[in-house]
């Protein structure tokens, strides 16, 4: 159920508002939509709802017909925008993240980060805590990383995007992180989507490999039914009976996700191909199909990477490519 | 095996090697690859093919290592332009095929033909045989339908495309096709491929709904391996898990195919989503991403349409997708 | 809709109800389900068919939900067992199809057919018309290798089941062969179903990789359509990302179309696998499963097989399987 | 690397090898593989590890070249016997599980477990803690539930297997369960592997959707680098485009994981078709295909279970599955 407020409703009765619903057994979460508050209701009882109908300030309470009771269209209509500090995600902005799988060492990071602040990015990826197929490969520098990661945050004034894996992680990350990354194989650990619901930081959602967009908005809704509603969704690829690529990125995904959800809508072209030739392609086809931005890996050298070098960028391919979906963007505008 | 001739050589020299070629047991094709002539004699045993080294006129004799002989870059390094009368579909150009599913009428395809002309589209799409997966389900106006198009092709000066799936059709279609289509569930319908192979027709290949980008220049081979060279392959859509779009548009497969292939590469955004709000955007994530060209479903009564309405445009709305995508294919340049 | 008849109805008021179907415009398709006349009229007008329930020896007239008008149990809810002179396919009746993937040769053939003669097989399986992905690779001996099958069903009384690709090869084919076999890649060549429903062959239609079990029975639902109801359906594996085997033998198939269809079902665990030692164990769990029969390539020497070496047998090795999948047919009697 | 020691080799002497290895820099893990003593070490430099050979009590040092060290034939040629008190899981031994989807009451668990226990099962199924898609599907019952598994593992003897998602719910678990279960959705939770690594209960993994058999066994390996050798592997469907099932049950992985692998192999056909009617026909398929043993959801009233009521069967259901499945074990010895 939503709970359609005046436009002149105060925060008090906003708050009244949230405690007579938890009274009543639910939970409620307001939300700016446009000009418009409204407090949603998930899986609340209409009978037992319809009573605030009555109390001032309440314009009107309508049914939510999708599984997704915050993450929807219907929930929200407008746009959500992610603010990272001065960088906005989601609605006109393009969004261009770029920077290493994983940082390697102090210097790696460090000078990536040069060429890539130089250029105007102002999000920078690194992972620190990898999950990774075998137990054998390198499994990030995890803490060390998150000192590098700190280092360069502070010298560039870059934003910093960071995958964490579990509540370990999450402790130690959250202190440099902007943005909480989480990975495919974890998009329906439940457990962990719970525990980055209760932060206060944005939270970029990576697709399964195998997960439907269904159940993408799902997984989004643990995070936002936690009360952080600042997710981004990030289509990175599913696994098809396709092998000429590493994954099947899925474009559909982009344009598909806008219409379901007012979640900003990031692509992955790296992970998404995992071949270094298809990355820029992949990245114009994103931003034409609508993304609100990419996520590119870049390495200053590619060849002898810890991890994903085939499909990582060298900075000047990068800067060819933020070149060309810029005018994309503004193409399709 | 692919002999490298000299740029001075003669028409009669190279149809001297090709005999040559086939007294010793095999089949050479000659293919102008930009300035070059070259003559590809797939499978060809290199010992027996040496002893053409010595002809005047040949200059190097090298191997092709992909299964692809004749629809691979390593084939022919430039792209092949497909000449369809006067538009030229591969290379720099932008093709733009529209049409309903299906030639429902006389005048359904008149009016639609009417206004697509109008806005400049070149190529005209319509479907009389139609492959259905139900036997009780409408299976196109056959050759009836044949003579509605050939009205509209007279009357407006278009060009036709349309399928064949069978020896039967293949007969009438080539009659009044500009273009043959074969559909993607017929792609690995090798009989038809061959009787393809035969004709002087350009061909368009859909790629099937299992098929791995292997399959589908396999298939391509087939019909150049019978002499017909001009193959348009498109990209339409594959199966996969995900089910909120009819098919999985595979948009990865147009920069993978360009790598691997000379031939031109179009892209089927309504088969490929089965959402008419997708079609737009998908439109043009395929021309960001590459492709040659863009095939589209429009009606100009979707509601009413016999064949695939969810999917179709309206005349208006195709013409917002065509400025786009002109727009953005002058981005990428 | 359905017209269920009398018991005691004539053949007689049979025809003549099919005679009348026909005058008003549909197709009426009699069929003895148990002890019970019945005939299907796919995709009839409830009202115009109503008047024949008046007709002396009309009991009843139904309506069928599914799309498969013919093929569904529905339509008819007793078992079809598909006879082939004296062989019973269908029903309680375990069916063993063994053979080479290809016939090669005159000796080939023979001798693998004695060796699976003397062991009980009844129907010997072997391909002269090969869809090949590559038009490069063996192609069949076509016509010359239907001359062998003809001699070996002659000397040893086998039946025999080969795969037709188009009209020329169904021409021939028909001579010799007691079942049609439809390949994997043409189980939606409509029109080529179209043709081998039009004979008064048994019809092996193989699921196509990327088929569902909708789409198979649809298939089996063209064939049907044109009146030839010996329709075998073969399970030989789906597309999936795993790649660890050649395809994903789908066995969850066999249950569900027994529950959907009155068709025989057989399970080809040959192809659906594509290794060897996987044959013996996949086609006893078809068995397990319900499968009415299997078809395993058999081959006495299998590293020069033309095709499909890897997943061949030796008669040995199949006569290991054939003891087995008896124990199973017994045990879950 | 591996060592292969004297089969007289001492419980000391394993151990100082192990220590020495340990010293070299890499980790040894010890194994029983039939009447030989070997230690694998993983990723092992064999320069280093070659100094060893020279100990007494080393018969030799060998090359493993899967990636799955510990996990794999290579590693350890003889079955693993998991023993669960006087139940023995693998081998020649057929084990069943049977359960609910989920402990919902005392009571519920208590007629079930009690029904199940006079048939013979030794071990119940039961979630507590369950990961759902939606955050608003019930969650499971966590401690509470615990309590009454704790009980009818008192009354009745029964051993339990039940699914641990992180962290805290491990804590609780491991008081109770006799096996730890890792669901499909984390069974690339590398951190919850690691975790169940560190205990000393068997740990049941399952598949994951879009998991590789190669995928699956990395994962083994992940809980066996740990120490806990005691892992079994459970197919319980991947996700294809096939919609008629709710996953399609892979039985193909059964005898391949067997001949990669020499842990035990169980199959759950409840959720890896998500019918009721196909249960029985596909755990029978599972055997004959030579799973190692099947888990089976039963429920005493499947119309109003809080979760999977559609694929549970009833205990009378059940037991004619068992007697099935005994009567194919039999078959195929």
């Amino acid at each position: 159920m939503q709970l359609i407020l005046n436009q002149s409703v105060s925060t008090e009765t906003i708050k009244l508002l949230c405690l007579r619903i938890s009274e009543i057994g639910f939970k409620g979460y307001p939300v700016k939509d446009g000009l418009t508050f409204k407090i949603n209701i998930p899986n609340a009882d209409e009978v037992k709802i319809s009573q605030l109908k009555s109390v001032d300030g309440v314009k009107d309470l309508v049914h939510i017909s999708t599984p997704f009771k915050l993450a929807s269209r219907e929930a929200k209509q407008t746009d959500t925008i992610v603010n990272v500090g001065d960088v906005a995600i989601g609605g006109e902005n393009l969004c261009v993240i770029a920077g290493p799988c994983a940082v390697e060492s102090r210097e790696q990071i460090r000078s990536v980060a040069e060429k890539l602040s130089d250029m105007g990015v102002k999000i920078l990826r690194g992972g620190v805590y990898k999950p990774r197929t075998s137990p054998y490969a390198f499994q990030g520098l995890r803490e060390e990383g998150l000192e590098y990661l700190a280092d360069v945050k502070k010298q560039y004034g870059l934003k910093i995007i960071t995958e964490v894996i579990d509540t370990h992680s999450l402790g130690y990350a959250q202190e440099v992180a902007d943005i909480l990354q989480i990975g495919a194989r974890n998009m329906q650990n439940f457990e962990l989507l719970k525990a980055v619901g209760k932060t206060n930081k944005p939270v970029m959602l990576k697709r399964g490999m195998s997960a439907t967009i269904h159940d993408l908005l799902m997984s989004a809704e643990y995070v936002m039914s936690e009360g952080n509603m600042q997710v981004i969704l990030c289509e990175r690829g599913i696994r098809t009976f396709e092998t000429a690529t590493r994954n099947t990125l899925d474009l559909n995904a982009i344009p598909l996700l806008k219409q379901l959800s007012h979640l900003p809508v990031i692509v992955d072209p790296s992970h998404g191909t995992g071949i270094r030739e298809l990355v820029e392609p992949m990245a114009c086809a994103g931003v034409a199909a609508g993304a609100h931005g990419v996520m590119v890996e870049v390495h200053c050298d590619p060849e002898n990477a810890l991890s994903d070098g085939m499909q990582s960028l060298l900075p000047s391919q990068f800067n060819n490519l933020y070149q060309k979906i810029n005018r994309i963007a503004s193409a399709i505008k």
